[in-house]
């Protein structure tokens, strides 16, 4: 343990039923945060779109039911509480939630998750950049997941200098693609908070539902140990509105090792030491991005988008 | 089953003695590529400098006695013996071996591997991309890697069509890096064969050691998962001249379980049904990289080698 280890609590949730008030939900984080606090944490990271429902599992006609989902500031008066409690405390945090930007004049919406420091202070903002689901209404699917079309992308994986290391953020489908993790690296990043919202039942091929867990833990544990850092899985999860999401939220090492572990699929708080001078461990030796990458080899990561097969 | 289902074997290999001569070690592979036949193989997949002893172990200064470890032709006339028996049983494979190359009138050095199709063509060849190791003598190691000082890299990863899909091949530390599975898999592979030579004891950081085995099956199962590709692992191991290298030579499907694993630490055969067809299920789902990637965000991966940290 070094000057550089932090305390981070993941601080899982269950289900968020539709009607269930914001009020009452940042009640549930804030007892979160105090089982967290117990711990000893100073960092708690809730998992993605923490203050609802996961509304994009419906269809709506008209913006106006969409928009109740949406906050158009942060904080809110919902989520006043919350910041003014973790302040207290001296303890920083970081969820997801749906947000309204209308500062352009145009409303644009987003898929996002903020960084909170101990003071107080919002010092990142991350806008979901892999939107998986569709656009259209599928009705052949037994619930839908439309954030493809509720939600724009983000155009960047950021860092930010917190915690007394370099903190990034990613939102669930992003944890699935190697280029979110590796984009974090090579700025540096030690630390990725992930929350996700994980339907175990996956429509589109159904033979991935068995493997939920291991895919979520697999693509966790092999972006953290590729890339030398510290990885926070955090799930909503339960059975919400009729449909049963992923628990299973981890610490993840640089080793790849997994250092806690949630174990129940409702409100749940695991909290692990995590070392970020560990990281240095695997960034200076066999992942020495500097001394081993290829860059030069890598071009079509970049060309292209979809797979160009060879000439038959 | 479809009609592109390939019954492939990975050959695991034992040690090699740095006396053992060429031909010995190819009777051996001839023997496994029996065991492969008797398990009905159409591809047998051998490690990587499965001709030799591991010989960047040592430091020469003398190139001549490098140079023992090359071969100058290919098939050779110790590996001819090879060709011609999997010819004879229409059986086709890869393998890894030292190549020296004096086609351009100066002598270039590679860690190549090539895969022979059933017909006994050379199809494809492979020079290592992400050489580990060091390029200068150290001798406070209790071994050496010198890899980087005995061969060149290579400057592209390739894919061919053959076996009824489309291959590509990777070699030992190339499994570690994402980019390998990636630029693979944006040439539309569906089979990777990657051979490999893994001393348990990683010298820089030796806290590596007991999860050398974990770290392995990571970086294959998760490359396999995240582009909806098979992955073949193929070991030479045991206790060779010394040192211990990894066995747990794996066949790792599309959805990242391995369906075949190798229990010993010496020559050992396992063989899988490959369905090629089953890549689609993740290609053209949750993995449809023409729907989901995001290139745009990606562009440190190809602009940038090393990680470069925010400001403090």
């Amino acid at each position: 343990m070094t000057d550089r280890s932090v305390r981070i609590a993941a601080a899982q949730m269950g289900p968020i039923a539709r009607d269930e008030p914001r009020a009452d939900v940042v009640d549930r984080m804030i007892a979160l945060l105090h089982r967290a606090r117990a711990g000893g944490a100073q960092l708690v990271v809730f998992p993605e779109l923490a203050l609802t429902t996961f509304f994009p599992r419906w269809f709506f006609a008209d913006w106006a039911e969409v928009d109740v989902f949406f906050e158009t500031e942060m904080p809110s008066a919902a989520t006043k509480p919350l910041f003014d409690e973790a302040l207290r405390l001296g303890i920083g945090f970081s969820f997801g939630y749906a947000e309204a930007d209308d500062s352009s004049g145009t409303r644009h919406r987003y898929n996002t998750s903020i960084l909170v420091d101990g003071r107080g202070a919002i010092v990142g903002k991350y806008h979901k950049v892999h939107l998986p689901g569709h656009e259209e209404h599928e009705p052949w699917r037994p619930f839908q997941h439309l954030e493809r079309r509720y939600f724009e992308p983000g155009s960047s994986f950021d860092v930010w200098r917190a915690f007394g290391g370099i903190v990034g953020m990613a939102i669930c489908n992003d944890r699935r693609w190697p280029e979110t993790y590796r984009v974090l690296a090579l700025q540096g990043c030690e630390l990725a908070l992930i929350g996700y919202n994980t339907p175990i039942h996956y429509a589109p091929d159904p033979t991935q539902d068995a493997l939920a867990g291991f895919h979520n833990h697999l693509v966790l544990q092999s972006g953290a140990y590729q890339n030398g850092m510290w990885v926070v899985g955090v799930a909503k999860c339960g059975v919400e509105e009729g449909v049963d999401a992923l628990a299973q939220s981890v610490i993840v090492a640089p080793s790849g090792q997994i250092v806690a572990q949630c174990t129940t699929a409702g409100d749940e708080v695991v909290v692990a030491e995590c070392d970020l001078d560990r990281c240095a461990q695997y960034k200076h030796t066999l992942f020495d991005f500097d001394r081993y990458r290829r860059p030069e080899v890598y071009g079509l990561i970049t060309e292209r988008r979809g797979a160009i097969p060879p000439p038959p």
